[in-house]
């Protein structure tokens, strides 16, 4: 009978799992809450009854499984399989992550960062088409990635390779929270957008509606700018996405002139904008592309939504 | 009987010849003129007369050899190890170079372009200390470069992984031969110094020797403006010195955000001025990096010169 995956997307407010083929099928689906309480010292627990209570109910055996992956906020020790510093999981002290999760399910378990896990996930089954060379740009409360190169992660030596949203995009620009300043993170976030908005008002004298908001003290997110810019031509909005999309652009150009993957994918809440984000940031991709990469790397959308984590993580059990 | 590896670097004025053992020791060197008359057509058949010459004079037979590696300017297509588009030999159309020399020696041959190879070679015996994760920029005629991670050369979908010269750097910057602005290469090249220079010298109104050079028309060289900052202390010298090490800073500084590698080592002609150079562009690395990267990523100068290329052809071998 053909094995199974088991994968697992750890997140702050849920856990969610899912049973997979090794061909990638997704053939089960359940989530449970994340209680973070006690020093997040119930989790790994939890994931463990889980896992056991499923695996009952399906009557499935841990020898009918290749193995767990899991995706996980925090600093991760691949090789060790320990976590640290995952805040919103209030782990702030060193996790045995797969020693416990090996000893409570008798399953063979292997874990990475979230950014990387979505990136395997939109990489195997979504937006990259199984190529060996893709890199995931997430855009949500932060800005985060995953580089896949010859068919395998990238980790660098610190762990820290894929952390597009720390790239320069402007030596001059705003101050980062880690420190140093015109990070891509600080303008393409979904506060970084916000932000661009507010810079840009300042300056902005003609007639907006985003500006309007903005002058009330209204909040702002980064859905109303794109939804200001595409649905009702805002002018000011327009402005923030051109210079959103300008940054985003010389990036991903900056990445596919280091890597040359055929596709970037960018996903995370602020890709929601869709194609209107998507080929604004294709545009500046072009112009800051030389011939080869232009015409061989491609910008796309994710495809795969909240399910490229457990996708993901479960393809980290292969 | 331990077996041997071959290594060839192929340059438009000679080709370098290396017998190795498998751990890196070079045990014979030699080379020869190349001789692209004819289209070029004379190389391959130099190659493998010098080749069967040599194992004769050494008293070598091919079974000794694990393999033959080289590296060679053009568009090379690893898989089928033919070459396009070398236009200092005169190739401009396809050469069949693997298959020729494969059938000339008899022994395995394997190929890749000449910055991944010296990559590989200061990867391996180099300042990259044989880690997995080794980035090399080459400072020369152009700006080159090739990317080893997790102990792998990357190549991406075209074969353009590694072209650091055309990150760019300054979306307003100067226009380069690839079509785009702002490239690296427009400004951190042996060309790219003195372009650097010219500009700065037109706005520069105090006293400078470098600036009564440029004034009158004389040839200046990237050694000249480098040799003027570090031995005179010339104030226009090391205004250029620090814009192009401020753009070389930047460009290290996002490949070391994004890839977070043990090292990046910086060779090439320009790297002639070494220490002086390279705690520059260090200094700007560290702004442009967030705290785990320049913590653990570091800039090295190039440590095996010539020998990179026929060190890192032969590893292609193993």
């Amino acid at each position: 009978m053909d094995k199974k995956l088991l994968g697992i997307d750890l997140g702050g407010t849920t856990v969610k799992f899912a049973i997979l083929t090794e061909a990638g099928e997704v053939q089960q689906k359940w989530s449970i809450e994340t209680n973070i309480l006690d020093d997040g010292s119930h989790i790994v627990p939890d994931i463990i009854e889980s896992i056991n209570h499923h695996l009952s109910l399906y009557g499935m055996k841990p020898e009918q499984f290749i193995g767990i992956g899991m995706g996980t906020p925090g600093s991760v020790d691949i090789e060790a399989g320990t976590v640290i510093g995952a805040y919103n999981l209030n782990w702030t002290t060193l996790q045995q992550v797969k020693s416990e999760i090996e000893k409570g399910t008798n399953i063979k378990f292997t874990i990475d960062n979230d950014a990387n896990v979505a990136a395997l996930g939109e990489r195997w089954k979504g937006a990259g088409e199984n190529e060996p060379d893709v890199i995931f740009m997430t855009l949500g409360t932060g800005v985060g990635g995953g580089i896949v190169m010859n068919g395998q992660l990238l980790h660098g030596i610190a762990g820290c390779a894929g952390e597009v949203g720390h790239v320069t995009v402007d030596p001059n620009g705003f101050e980062c929270t880690c420190g140093k300043r015109g990070c891509l993170e600080t303008v393409a976030s979904a506060t970084g957008v916000v932000r661009v908005a507010r810079q840009l008002a300042e300056e902005y004298a003609g007639g907006s509606k985003l500006k309007a908001c903005l002058d009330n003290g209204e909040d702002i997110t980064s859905k109303d700018v794109f939804e200001l810019a595409e649905d009702e031509g805002d002018d000011l909005a327009l402005m923030v996405v051109d210079k959103v999309t300008f940054y985003l652009g010389l990036a991903c150009g900056n990445l596919g002139n280091t890597l040359n993957p055929s596709t970037i994918v960018i996903g995370g809440g602020v890709s929601a904008a869709g194609e209107f984000l998507r080929s604004r940031i294709e545009k500046y991709f072009k112009e800051f592309t030389f011939p080869q990469v232009r015409e061989s790397t491609k910008i796309k959308l994710a495809e795969l939504g909240n399910e490229a984590g457990v996708i993901g993580a479960a393809s980290l059990a292969k």
